[in-house]
C-alpha cells in the first residue's frame, strides 16, 4: 500500500504496479471468472503455472510479457523464492501482472506465499479466487461434495504428506471420524497410503468413494466404487495423476447425477476445418454435445483475386441456362459481384 | 437424456430445454463465472435466490421470465420442493432455464437435490460452479484457508444444525481434532455454541479466528481475535448475519495480508451522475481503489435541438474577443458545429 499514501516506495516509475493473484479454475476454461478473464487480457505480464487449459493463454494481451513458472508436480521450471522474486521485480517495475493459477490461489495454490512476499515488498496486490477442482472436479462427475440430509461438512486435505510419518500435520484420527465428505488431492501414488490410513481407523471400507482424473476436462476419467476397492479399480482403469479422491455418501450420487461425460459426443475430439467467421456455431453446438473442439482454419473465404472474367461472365447472363453453386459461400461471392457490376 | 437419444419424452415442444444450475458467486459479482454469466444472458428463464448481487439479475434477457424464489434465510418465498418442481416444469415446457444460486450450486446450496428431481423426470440439466463465500470470504479479508507449513486442510461446515443435539450429525470431537483451518457458515445465533462445543473439545480458547460479514462486498466487516474471544468482539463490532467464522492459525495472516478493506476508498458509497458514455472509466477508477460506485446519469449529452443561433454564431466568429466554454463537453459541441458550417 506504500504507493496508495505516498509514503516511501521502490517503484521510479510514473504509476505503481499490481500483482493480481488469479485462479484460473479447474480445466473448463469457462471456468474463469469475469473479473480473472478481465485480468488476464489487460495484463502487462502473465506469469502461469501448468494450467490445465492452455486455452485460456490466448487471452493475454499479443505484447503482454510471459512467464512460464511451470509448477508441474515434477516440473518446477521456477522455484517458489524465485517466483515471489519476479512478481516483486515485475510489480516495482510499475507493471500490471497477471499471476495465473490453477483452481483457486489460496487452495493448496501458494498464493498465500506470494501474497506474504509483495505485501512486505510493498507492492499492491489483489486475489481473484478461482473454482477450486476440489468441489468443481466432483460436480462435474455427478457428486455434489455437500447433499442434505447425506453430507453437512466438506473437507479438503491436500496430500504431498506421507500418513505414515510420525510428523505428518494431518490428524487421521480427526479425519477418519468426520461424517462428511473427504476430497484429497495429491500425487496418485499415495492413494493407497490414504485408504489404509483412514480404514485402519475405523471409516468402513464399503463407504462409497470415486476417483477423478482431469476432473472438467474433455480428458475426465471417473471411477466409483468402494474406498476398500477404489484403488484397485483406479488402477485397472488406467487411472494416473492429476486425480481426485472423494470419501463420503455423496459418491454415491453419481450414478443418478452423472451429466458431463455421459453427453453423447464426449471423449471425442472433433477438428473444425470450416473458415473461422462462420465456425463459432457449429463450434458450440458440438461442445454442447460434450464434444471437444479444435479450431484449425483450413479455409478462408476471400473474393476473386481478379473479378473481370466473373464480370464479363455476369453481364453476358441471360446467354447461360444453368447457374451451378458448391456452396453458400459462392452464392454470395456472386452476388456480391452482381452488385458491384450493376446486374440486380 | 431421453430427448436427446429419441426416447420417450415428456417435452412436446420442438426442442429439450435444459436447465443450468449456476453458481452466481459469493457478492462480488466480477466473480461469477465466464460461462454462468453467458448461461444467465441467454437463458429463457431466470430462477434465483435471494444474491448478494442483485446487479447481476440485470444481466438477464429483458424478455427472459424470472421466478424470485426468495431464499434468503428467513424468507422462503418458495419451498424447495415448489422450486424444484418449477424447475421441472420449466424444462420440460423445453425452456433454457438458468437457476442462479449464491456460492456454488454443490457447496450447501441444495443444487443437488434439484439436480436429482430433474434427473428423475428426465430434463437435461447441467452445473456450473461457483465461487464459494466459504474460500472467497476468507480471501477478501487477507485470509488464505490454507498456507504451506501452517494449514494443510479446510474443513467447511454449514450450522444450521444445534451442537448440543444428541443426534447432530456432526462429529464435534473430530472437527476439534482437526489441525487445519475450519470455516463455519450458520446464522450468528450458533456462533457461541459452535466456539464451546469446539473449547470444551480441546481447542485452545487462544486459537486465532476471524468473523467476516458480508465479504467480498462493499460492507464486508471482519473482526479477529482469539476464538474464546471472537463472539463477544463480534458483538461489540455489531457482527451480524450473513457471517463465516474462520478457525485456525491462517487466521493470524489477516494482519499482513488485508487487502480488500484497506484501500483507501472502501466502504464509501459514490454515485457516478455523469453521463453512462462518459463514466465507465471513472467507475472502473473508483473501484480499483476500493469504492461502491452507483451509476446514476442525470444528465445526458445531445447536440443542440436548433443549431441556426450557434451556427449563426460560429459564422461570424471574427466578431467576438473572447470564448468561454464550461466542460470539455462544450468543446466538442462546438468543435462539431465547426466542421457542420466548415469553419477550420
Amino acid at each position: 500500500m506504500a504507493e496508495r499514501t505516498g509514503e516511501s516506495t521502490l517503484n521510479n516509475n510514473a504509476g505503481p504496479g499490481k500483482v493480481f493473484l488469479v485462479g484460473a479454475g479447474p480445466g473448463d476454461p469457462g471456468l474463469i471468472t469475469v473479473k480473472g478473464l478481465e485480468c488476464l487480457r489487460t495484463a502487462d505480464a502473465v506469469v502461469f503455472d501448468r494450467l490445465a487449459s492452455p486455452r485460456l493463454l490466448a487471452e493475454a494481451r499479443s505484447d503482454a510479457e510471459l512467464y512460464d513458472a511451470g509448477k508441474g508436480r515434477d516440473d518446477h521450471r521456477m522455484t517458489q523464492t524465485e517466483i515471489n522474486e519476479l512478481l516483486v521485480d515485475l510489480g516495482e517495475r510499475g507493471l500490471t501482472v497477471c499471476r495465473l493459477k490453477g483452481g483457486d490461489p489460496f487452495v493448496f495454490g501458494r498464493g498465500g506465499e506470494e501474497a506474504l512476499d509483495l505485501a512486505a515488498a510493498g507492492v499492491p496486490w489483489e486475489v481473484v479466487p478461482g473454482i477450486s477442482s476440489t468441489i468443481a472436479a466432483p460436480a462435474y462427475a455427478g457428486i455434489p461434495v455437500t447433499q442434505r440430509g447425506m453430507s453437512t461438512s466438506l473437507t479438503i486435505v491436500t496430500g504431498s504428506e506421507d500418513p505414515n510419518k510420525p510428523d505428518s500435520t494431518i490428524n487421521w484420527d480427526a479425519l477418519a471420524g468426520l461424517s462428511g465428505t473427504l476430497v484429497f488431492v495429491m500425487g496418485w501414488k499415495g492413494m493407497n497410503d490414504i485408504v489404509v490410513a483412514l480404514t485402519s481407523r475405523g471409516v468402513s471400507s464399503e463407504r462409497p468413494a470415486a476417483l477423478i482424473q482431469w476432473g472438467t476436462t474433455a480428458k475426465q476419467k471417473v471411477v466409483t466404487g468402494p474406498i476398500g476397492e477404489i484403488v484397485t479399480r483406479g488402477i485397472e482403469a488406467g487411472i494416473g495423476a492429476p486425480v481426485a479422491l472423494v470419501i463420503g455418501e455423496v459418491a454415491g450420487l453419481r450414478d443418478a447425477m452423472a451429466w458431463f461425460d455421459t453427453r453423447p459426443l464426449f471423449g471425442k475430439r472433433i477438428l473444425v476445418t470450416r473458415a473461422r467467421s462462420q465456425a463459432s456455431k457449429l463450434v458450440k453446438q458440438l461442445e454442447d454435445l460434450g464434444a471437444e473442439v479444435l479450431e484449425y482454419p483450413t479455409i478462408e473465404i476471400v473474393p476473386v483475386r481478379d473479378p473481370a472474367p466473373l464480370d464479363e461472365a455476369l453481364r453476358n447472363i441471360s446467354k447461360y441456362d444453368w447457374m451451378m453453386f458448391t456452396s453458400s459461400n459462392a452464392v454470395r461471392g456472386i452476388t456480391e459481384r452482381m452488385k458491384a457490376v450493376g446486374i440486380d
